[in-house]
């Protein structure tokens, strides 16, 4: 016999252990299993030399992701503006424009990004997010890709390449590999049960999903539930098979076997279905899983003495237009305290193809030289320098989350979250808003603490 | 230490077998490591209840196919003829029509068909098939899915219909899941050095990729190869890790571990991307593999005392517009001797999206009656059935090989045979010519082995 618990979660990121926080709440046992030696999953903490942190994975939280929010809340975890304050800068070709608010200054292609903003808005209202495959049209936009849909309604390319840009981080990846049904879901997940989704609330900083970030950085989250889990999460546990038998599963690690009445597993879903399944994963649910393909997506961050920036009035953001830059885009990732001065810029989709496989030394030289378009030569040099490149880590194998290409949606969405067996799913790619997420995870884990707790009945 | 060879190949189909027999001939020892227990792959012989075979994996070859039939040659296998006496039916709506040769007779959408090939044709034609992202305008055909593509120069719905119809054996998945490059690629990979690919040779039976079967069932040529293989080949050894260390590679299976100086891997792209690697596979080629989603495909069956349709002057061939039926298309599997009679149907894309979840007796009808559909009622009364879903094999899930979806090929495709470290690819999606097919198979094998020689110098 192998140890057991009532409930083994696979996964210690935000879902997974939210999931086992509630189901402890309800009176279950619980064991979750993590193949990393950490907690946190796409969360992740850098220390700095002087011990405060910033983030080297998912960091930012706005409005309508109140289940994220609420849990922080639940921990004693704070949260603090990002910073907003000043010109952000529009880099294109040789140009570099400040500019205010979201959508940068270009005038040839404003009237293009005006429309397909416009029309993204239009178009995603009317998509439901929990059943994309139900709009009227859906499978003349699931059989395009998102690049095609934009350039459709567009005059020039100027707001396709501009969509691109912005969905470089977001997406980890170029708007051809995403379904125009996808992009739409998407922009209609970022919002909740009273706000629909809009396209300004997931690329925004204030009012948007930019917003704000975690005092302490976004991994503190999973750190404080971990703590109060105690020697319920088991580290260095990568879960090998799965294997559903008369009266439970039992749940075969590189550490060990466990035993449990049901599983929750939290893995990326291309993840999931490498695990070894017995019986076999339904070929349906193991044909969609390989298809939530993980996009591109490493982050680059170099730290100065100050956010020398701020004096010039600006706030550090910027957008870089077209594929000469291997960052899409930047923010100022300062920590609350002020100092020192972060700069962390995405390097994602087109620009990650690019740069990703070159020395660290000729990509960090250039990610340099992108900052310096934004704040002037001084991003030239560095007190510091990290990157983090979440495509080989291999317990994601990509970022920041899945992108579905055309004709999956429609033909295997509906099995995204269906329980196989006593296996119920969770993770940020099986929540209908804020999918790919810190919220969406939350959301996810919630769900799927609730569904195992009512097929369970009372507690065990 | 692990018992050790000069080289290991992982897997044991065509690619495998045959780049082991190369090595064998070039003075080299191999061990061939095969997680099923059998060799062969996607080719599978069915045993009839008289003895004789029927294949329910991969079977058909044609011209231009010179490796795959130079193999069978080399090892005494024949061929014959697939029926190709007799006229077609083509299934749309309630009508079924004879027709004669590959394109059916849908007065509505012949043009759009005629339209749809010969734009085919022509930009296939300007597609190197080496480097597709070459191509002048590689970029946009790669931003667009194939069904967009097709749309584009149609009339109306008709061609794009149809073509999918035809693809649905081919790629087992709509032409909305690959992209338009991919798809150009794969028909100008429908030829060789000497005859350009063409879409005719693909979809054709005379004078094209269905024109001849395997006497003995394809899987007999790798049962050949095997045999003289002996006891290189080990069955039943799925591998787990493959770790590059100083002086060479050790592979873990679950049943033991083997030390090598090179490695040649064969296994799906999708599934190679599963196994543990030390160090991981560059992040680069991970993401390409994990694009490298393999269609949906299903193969089934009906046994009759003899092929009565030939009686009544039809092919036993039909083509299946449209949605209703599960079948996509349909040929006469026969055996050579002339009997029993055999109707097979490939149930692809849409439809295995929407039949292979129901039941086998529901999905069985409906395949009896798009039958009876081509050859009338007395298919509804077959002596047997049987059926292959080739996503729910646990070393393919998928059939009957890889569809590269938007955006992919430009941006990741260079790094598809590229080798990593001492390790080698090969397998069907491995080949520029007939890329997913046998001939592309054994092609890969034959290359793979070359560049294993040519690494290591003479003879150990």
């Amino acid at each position: 016999m192998s140890p057991g618990a009532d409930v083994i979660v696979v996964g210690a990121g935000l879902a997974g252990l939210v999931a086992a926080r509630r189901l402890v709440e309800a009176g279950r046992s619980v064991r979750v299993l993590e193949a990393r030696d950490r907690v946190g999953g796409r969360t992740l903490n850098h220390v700095l030399d002087d011990g405060q942190v910033v983030e080297a994975g998912g960091q930012f939280v706005g409005p309508t992701q109140d289940h994220v929010l609420g849990l922080a809340d639940e921990l004693g975890v704070a949260t603090f503006p990002a910073n907003s304050h000043g010109d952000t800068v529009y880099v294109h070709g040789s140009r570099s424009r400040r500019f205010r608010g979201d959508i940068p200054p270009d005038r040839l292609a404003l009237p293009d990004i005006a429309l397909a903003t416009a029309r993204l808005a239009r178009a995603s209202g009317e998509v439901a997010v929990a059943a994309p495959w139900e709009h009227p049209d859906a499978d003349r936009l699931d059989a395009q890709s998102l690049a095609t849909w934009l350039r459709r309604g567009s005059v020039g390319a100027g707001g396709v390449e501009l969509i691109d840009t912005l969905l470089g981080s977001a997406f980890g990846a170029p708007a051809s590999e995403a379904s125009a049904l996808f992009g739409l879901a998407y922009v209609a997940g970022a919002g909740d049960e009273t706000f629909p989704g809009a396209l300004d609330r997931m690329i925004g900083v204030t009012g948007g999903a930019q917003e704000s970030r975690v005092v302490g950085g976004s991994q503190l989250i999973s750190q404080r539930m971990a703590e109060t889990l105690g020697d319920a999460v088991t580290l260095g546990a990568p879960v090998r098979r799965i294997e559903h038998h008369a009266t439970g599963v039992t749940v075969t690690t590189e550490a060990g076997s466990w035993d449990a009445d049901q599983v929750i597993v939290t893995a990326p879903p291309h993840l999931a279905a490498e695990i070894e399944w017995s019986p076999l994963l339904p070929a349906h649910q193991d044909a969609l899983f390989r298809r939530m393909t993980f996009g591109t997506l490493m982050k680059c961050e170099a730290i100065y003495e100050r956010p020398f920036w701020r004096e010039d009035g600006l706030s550090g953001q910027g957008v870089f237009r077209g594929g000469s830059s291997p960052v899409c885009s930047m923010f100022d990732n300062t920590p609350p305290s002020g100092a020192p001065g972060i700069l962390m810029g995405f390097v994602g989709g087109a620009g990650w193809r690019t740069w990703a496989p070159r020395s660290a030394r000729e990509r960090g030289g250039a990610v340099l030289r992108s900052f310096a378009r934004v704040v002037g030569p001084a991003a030239l040099a560095p007190a510091g320098y990290f990157e983090k490149d979440w495509t080989a880590e291999r317990w994601t194998r990509g970022g920041p989350s899945a992108v579905l290409g055309p004709g999956v949606l429609t033909s295997l969405g509906r099995w995204r979250d269906r329980p196989f067996g006593r296996v119920h799913w969770a993770g940020a790619e099986h929540s209908d808003y804020w999918n790919g997420y810190m919220d969406g995870a939350v959301r996810s884990g919630e769900t799927a603490a609730r569904a195992v707790i009512a097929q369970s009945g009372g507690p065990s």
